[in-house]
């Protein structure tokens, strides 16, 4: 089966079982995380205590957990619902926000990495350095990258490290499982001017990995989604719009999303070493 | 006076006295929540510290409590804010989201029942079955709706129970206080492809209520704006539209709402026993 | 150097340096203080727990405290990060939402001032009176201000009192910073019908200070962008939008904002005494 009739199965099956899609997230792009879900055909739950997120976890098929608007209330529930979705064989999608800047949230990311068994790790170029290597400082960022050691090869050893798919996002994306590496190349300058495309692009991801494809697949797809969408939203823009109705037209092109768009639009390169 | 003439003075009474109204609430929807009262006229304030609900409550015309996002502080809140409201005369709106999924919700259900006297609770079938009958589990639900104990008999028995108004909303909605029950047959699919129209639609009959009309008529009110706005936003939409632009036109529908759209849209019919 | 000279090159060094404005926001409007914050090309981040806000300031240009969905902690993480702002020299914008409602707003404003030290205090008239005369209640502010002592007189009392900026939006808005005020013309009723104009507001004022232009300088061009972009919006609404499409303009018109709008409609005016 190639990667256009994975995809076609996936999107039929999220939009046939609409699978619950358990967030513990931040409050700044809640809203926009649960309506992306809800436009594919998924449907979303956001809960955070730890009096609960054990039991919620349970019902759902995928488990996206963001450390946006930490507080340590939060870290406590992610982990409880990290080590309950793993028991129950549940994926897991981590997005790492922020990660790199401040102690709490590299504490958490060590004690997630120690107790909790990820399916996707999906962050931005800075927050994967951070991961690959705690003591790179965002100006050491471009120098390692410019000697050559490329957000592929980040990525690949990443997900061989911690055994699981890794998607790197930012002008292009990448995506590894550590034995097959890819490069999208769709999406538009606009996604980085609104806020929630990064937290959108997880839950995405984990609404694919619902569907129980492959991790490889699923962030594939969900990367491919936003990309694509991005395109379709920009390219609608009418004279004098601007990034308000760019963000109305996303969640528009979200909710006509088929695999149709993937065959026109998709730009999936596999990696060759 | 019929029911259109009641529908004219609450909302006129709203645009006049612009009433405020108190919610404690997730924070997923609470932006929806907040632009939703505005639109209509009315005053939206969310504030939810145990240290400052009593407070803030007493300035209200109505309270609006919602289990979304719950955790121990806003459950506690809840209980403090419903009582004072219920010492100073104030109508409490309840929307239990996600009862039946956790103890936490079932608990503070038992706890809010036992200390705040109720206006008008508001849910969707199954937070209601469960609220019917805790021992139900979804899979449950569908066996007693096709035995032919409807969501009509529910909200009337739950009404009488509770001594308050329960709406039950969903393709169609109900509506009844226990002696005299309605069925709602407004709005349209694309309401529950987009986050937070249950909410609204509790933030409205809270506003409705705030209008100092009867808790039925307020019920009543409250889900015909939501549904009417919800058929004009759908039919609004322009070729390759979709779900984002639908959410743009609801809050435009809302804003321009006047009893026309009641009187030319409005499908309330009283259930006869 | 004028007025709209000094606002040409604050925008541009905007646009040039992408400034990290760190907010401690509520969560109702968290969402679009960031959207506001990246429209214009600043680059926005929300975290507000104790164990992290001294951290992520450090990285931050300008820092926005927000009184909104106010809780114990947030309270603490305001202080904390309002103290460790003055250290290190990063201009603190002050947002008292609600003040006058409850005691937990009050207390954290006598705190405020009396450990951190603002640039720049943006409220609505209620708000700020309360911060001018705590006796005066609601009733009391039509009085006060047709008894002659206008809002202009207690921005600028405000102003030197607490040796900062005060800016007062409102039907016109108002910005002293004790020694000149002034006045400025913009704006649409509109604005005051959807949630989070104020709290976008000190956000734009924030970003403006990141700019290292003088506060009073900051607060005039914040607000000149929100009263122009709302014109903007609601001039281009078609027949039928409401108040979900002016929102969606609104983001627009700041993704589109440059000095030539300031050029062609900014209505400032110096207060003469």
């Amino acid at each position: 089966m190639n990667l256009s009739q994975a995809f076609e199965s996936m999107l039929n099956n999220i939009r046939k079982e609409s699978p619950l899609i358990h967030h513990i997230t931040n409050y700044v792009t809640a809203n926009d995380s649960a309506n992306a879900v809800l436009a594919l055909g998924g449907s979303p739950v956001m809960a955070d205590a730890e009096e609960e997120v054990e039991e919620m976890v349970a019902f759902a098929s995928a488990l996206v957990l963001n450390m946006g608007t930490l507080n340590s209330q939060r870290t406590h529930s992610i982990l409880l619902a990290g080590k309950r979705a793993n028991a129950l064989g549940i994926p897991v999608i981590l997005d790492p926000v922020g990660l790199g800047t401040t102690k709490l949230r590299q504490s958490l990311m060590a004690k997630i990495l120690q107790e909790v068994s990820l399916t996707v790790i999906r962050g931005n170029l800075s927050e994967i350095m951070h991961l690959y290597d705690p003591s790179v400082v965002p100006r050491g960022v471009d120098s390692i990258l410019s000697s050559g050691e490329g957000a592929e090869e980040i990525a690949k050893v990443l997900a061989q490290r911690h055994h699981c798919t890794v998607a790197i996002t930012g002008e292009f994306d990448v995506v590894s499982n550590g034995r097959v590496t890819y490069r999208i190349g769709n999406g538009t300058s606009h996604l980085s001017k609104i806020t929630g495309t990064g937290c959108m692009s997880s839950s995405l991801i984990g609404l694919c990995c619902a569907s129980g494809a492959p991790p490889l697949h699923a962030a594939l797809l969900g990367l491919s989604i936003m990309g694509i969408s991005g395109e379709i939203a920009g390219e609608g823009l009418q004279p004098g719009e601007g990034l308000g109705s760019f963000k109305v037209r996303l969640f528009d092109a979200f909710s006509h999303f088929t695999i149709k768009d993937y065959l026109e639009r998709g730009k999936i390169y596999e990696v060759q070493e």
